[in-house]
């Protein structure tokens, strides 16, 4: 089994990954706990709940566990569904010393860990990751629900006591969510680790199948990355936000396109893009950004901006970032490959580039 | 001026407490702001807003200054209300680098902290006490909302930069609101401090109207309670539970009866008076328990539990609390006069105890 650890100033605890982990849920619980869970509330979707929620549910013995299935689909991140978890928890009879277990992706991991974070002030929460964007999002305490002036608007930071990434439910995915899953392996090497990006450069030309070797080693790397940067910082004041590049536009085009035209990924693809061209005008990175242009379109990512929507709109949608300080638009971009930074940008360089980025009818 | 520091292992700060300085939070609020804010919410409710509002954003210069005013009344503390100071907050522009005033007594500290706690993860905040009764509740960190199923049930831990007292507001407070507040200045006594105790009970025979040197006295020596406490226990792991003296039977009442009915510090009152006669039976309390009950009944309190209410009501409501674990009741009792404890009672001990407290019509 390969580990990572992580390391933040509110918690340390390791990211297990292995194939076939979702069927030994409990007992591996129990290993990491300090103080044993009085109870366990189970919080999964409506995709993956018909696939594993009863594998993981019977590893457990000798405990009260409670489940809670969500609709698949970031409109589950509501204050809705949050209400109604937090109820569901209640009625179960959680205590201080229950814990919440996240099974599925990003949208899972958000949402049951925001719960955790303020259900009777915070309780425990362990990750079961199930897509291979999620091998980001579960890992580093970030947890939220959106808000419909903003994505993640409304969360915490709330580490869990452990991750466990099972890799043998990501060959159920479909391409399109490995492509989404991808575009933050990819983004991991170009903001921190050069070595990495070749190895996957030059190993991964298609991402219909991935070796189990090589994801394992794939996730091993990427979230090492992580790993570093959130022990460094883990409460986004300074180098977390490298974290977020290609994320800013990223975020724009999800927004205006409506959530899931484009999977997160896809979206952050044309983001990178994007933030490598400015990045060539405005500090100084050499880095032939057509070739990784390519090489993206080869793993079958659009990386153009699609035609309809508009410069202004996008730019309007990208003030109401997270990052945004007093108007202006703080963008993530890399001084070179492995090198990020981030950079104030007036909103007339970002539309110039924009206009050229988009894709041709 | 006098002042309380603060330290927690995630926050060190003060609590100011000084006559007038409602109007002058604008420029301490720079004082003690190791990062200049870059726009202001104050929060405040229907009763202080009319009052103080003005005089609170008018301290303010330079500056961006939003307000928000909330229904006056526990029903606040709701989904509805917390969504809504969100989605004001976001329509106000705040970015990462804002801050919440709280202006107001604990339901406005405790539903604006938590907005501050959740907004883009978590921004500053600072408390305006405005209550006798939240020079308890705005020092700490504690924030909630409320559940149909319980109180502060949803909430966080996230301590403000600045605790602000202008002592000369509590002096348009009506007596029952001194009452609500004077319970948890008996209660730092009653767990931690006896010759504090003792001074109160030579010094306060009644509280229609105390001088404002005996104010300031109290409130100083009353914060150091908490202080002390929430430097050794800030997430109430251990030492910080005994806060809630009086709390569980308290909350009983307060839930049975529909908040409002009883102000806190009354139904916490009765509780402790309850919590006193178990310490008696339970844990060697040898204090005369009739004279303090004398005592607080001068002082106006109400000291039985009102004849309708069925103690399996009350025992199971109580069960219900935050503090419960697996089932069992556990009770903040006293060993003796500024020693407390925690200790699971049965709900066969405790119901006899209700009953004999129950009053005679």
């Amino acid at each position: 089994m390969r580990k990572v650890a992580i390391k933040t100033p509110s918690k340390s605890y390791e990211v297990f990954i292995e194939a076939g982990l979702r069927r030994e849920i409990g007992r591996r619980m129990d290993d990491v706990l300090a103080q044993p869970a009085s109870s366990v509330l189970i919080i999964s979707d409506s995709v993956v709940a018909p696939l594993y929620l009863d594998e993981v549910k019977n590893s457990f013995s000798d405990l009260a566990v409670h489940t809670a299935v969500i609709e698949a689909g970031e409109a589950s991140k509501s204050f809705t569904v949050f209400e109604q978890l937090l109820t569901k928890a209640l009625e179960a009879g959680l205590d201080r010393k229950s814990v919440i277990v996240a099974l599925g992706g990003g949208v899972v991991g958000d949402i049951a860990g925001f719960v955790a974070a303020t259900f009777m002030r915070g309780i425990r929460f362990i990750q079961v990751p199930t897509t291979l964007l999620a091998h980001d999002s579960s890992v580093g305490g970030k947890v939220a629900i959106n808000h419909p002036l903003g994505k993640n608007m409304v969360g915490s930071f709330h580490q869990p006591e452990a991750v466990f990434y099972d890799t043998e439910v990501l060959y159920s995915l479909s391409e399109r969510e490995w492509r989404s899953g991808f575009a933050e392996v990819m983004k991991h090497g170009l903001i921190r680790k050069p070595s990495f990006l070749t190895w996957l450069q030059t190993t991964i030309s298609s991402l219909e199948s991935i070796p189990v070797e090589v994801l394992d080693e794939l996730l091993e790397q990427s979230i090492a990355v992580k790993a570093e940067i959130v022990a460094e910082d883990e409460k986004e004041a300074g180098v977390r936000a490298y974290l977020n590049l290609g994320h800013t536009l990223g975020h724009a085009l999800e927004t205006k396109l409506g959530y899931g035209k484009l999977t997160h990924g896809e979206a952050v693809v044309i983001g990178i893009v994007f933030a490598m061209r400015l990045s060539g005008k405005l500090c100084g990175l050499s880095a032939n950004v057509d070739d990784y242009e390519k090489w993206f379109q080869r793993l079958g990512y659009d990386t153009k901006i699609p035609a309809h929507l508009q410069a202004d709109e996008l730019i309007e949608t990208m003030m109401k970032d997270k990052k945004t300080e007093g108007g202006t638009i703080r963008m993530v971009l890399l001084r070179s490959i492995g090198e990020a930074t981030t950079m104030t940008v007036s909103s007339d360089e970002i539309k110039q580039l924009l206009v050229e980025q988009v894709e041709v009818d």
